[in-house]
């Protein structure tokens, strides 16, 4: 089988949150052995997020009042971070493996409505007099009595390097893609960064659809969808269909912040006749079996 | 030809320290220009430094007080910085061209006796009151009335993902092991990073003589190599021999800190009986055909 997985960004890194780095590594070193095991029986394409990692970068540039780069930049260097530790994690985990880590561009619309719309949340929290101080420069939305830069989050369209991707997948362990991909746009011929984030679980779909993957694994914090999150009435559904699917989205059981994505591009991929699955990132190897988190055909 | 090709981070970078971003893109566009007509006749492997990325890099960590990341992982990331930038700028200057940017890591040998006496000055300067409280934490050296963390500065040995950049490099533009490589050393069959940085001109050297590249182009901010540089006398050298080199090396006149490791790395490969070139990064095409910069044989 041809596998593209997708790892949370959240997933990789929160133990590091309460433990530093070295929590950080062996969480990565961890679920690369699972990777690697899975890597010996098909081919595996894997993406990964970047949320709280291009949080930091953001806010270290904004603290050190260094050169100021743009969120295109800032996703890339997400890739190189991640990327590394995932490929240093499969190489360890099974060296005789040939791993590659590239970087990726991905095309989105420049007439996206996503850009006349920013509404994803990046970087730092700002107090309302930090805020008034950005005014004119970044679009933010008040949460709670704090304030945070909204960025574009467009559909993600064409992957740049999806040729190179696809000849490599068939003898190599291959990342890409990290972060929902570089931000591009194509004006009169030339590609350039835009400030923005793609959703690395939509891109993870269109990867697995451009590359016709037989799976697409979805691995994140939590043990598959529920239903009723939160709430005392939760419950995992271990089966979903495309149709069932859309039912729930609409009444509002999958927000936009954590399920919403996830199922959206799940049901995406789907609906081409292929399974998807969204599990725990532990779970990984049950998780391809059918014997762990949420299948959806 | 098979050329390995090194751009300096400084080169890249510094018109950008009066510009801003605007500035370091439209370095990297022209660059690419240049770079994209000469992979029209040859093979081109690009590798590139990142001296000012870096230290931004630690800087902005440094004041976050986010997460903080060994400098491995600094590395990693700019080599997602510089890398996309140039895998972008060469995709424009040439649309139907394969560009490909690699993640690398380098092998060090963990008894360099760089480990024993760190020397490579990285990141920010600190008062001698910041010194102290640093002190335990990282090699420090007085510059001045400041002080400037050092780091081991150990020579590179094997690529480790050199296979892939050898395939590749037949069909593609390659971009690889940025930043000198992400240093790592192996220790009981495992890779891990380690807190350094390798010389990227020493690991282009690596990089042409494990590709068995006709030609090493080192390109930089000066013309080439000098003879009493900075002085009244200053001369350019547009031949080289390695016997002469050597000599010169040895009585001083290319320091550490700037030309040092780039007639080391051009001497080294010249050794080989192919010939390396040091060059302004504007001189490129004339560099290849030797009608600018400095040519060691």
């Amino acid at each position: 089988m041809r596998i593209v997985i997708a790892l949370g960004g959240n997933a990789l890194l929160n133990p590091a949150r309460k433990n530093s780095y070295p929590g950080y590594l062996q969480t990565v070193r961890t679920s690369c052995q699972g990777l690697a095991n899975l890597a010996k029986k098909h081919e595996l394409i894997i993406t990964h997020g970047n949320g709280p990692q291009v949080g930091d970068i953001m806010l270290q540039q904004e603290k050190a009042k260094t050169l100021r780069l743009p969120l295109d930049v800032d996703v890339a260097e997400t890739q190189g971070q991640i990327g590394y530790l995932l490929q240093q994690g499969l190489h360890n985990a099974w060296p005789k493996a040939n791993v590659v880590c590239l970087l990726n561009q991905v095309l989105v619309d420049k007439n996206d409505s996503a850009f006349r719309h920013p509404s994803k949340p990046v970087g730092p929290f700002y107090t309302p007099r930090q805020a008034h101080e950005l005014k004119g420069r970044y679009h933010l939305k008040k949460i709670g009595q704090q304030y945070r830069r909204v960025v574009p989050s467009p559909q993600p369209k064409e992957i740049i390097e999806l040729g190179i991707i696809s000849s490599l997948a068939k003898s190599h362990i291959v990342i890409a893609c990290g972060g929902g991909g570089i931000p591009v746009v194509r004006e009169k011929g030339i590609v350039k960064g835009v400030e923005a984030v793609i959703d690395k679980d939509l891109t993870a779909c269109l990867l697995a659809k451009s590359l016709h993957a037989d799976l697409l694994l979805i691995l994140t914090d939590t043990e598959g969808v529920y239903l009723n999150y939160g709430t005392a009435k939760q419950k995992l559904l271990r089966q979903l269909k495309v149709r069932e699917a859309q039912r729930l989205l609409q009444a509002g059981q999958f927000p936009d912040g954590s399920m919403g994505p996830k199922v959206r591009a799940a049901m995406d991929f789907a609906a081409t006749g292929r399974q998807a699955v969204i599990a725990h990132l532990t779970d990984l190897a049950k998780a391809v079996n059918g014997k762990a988190g949420t299948s959806i055909k």
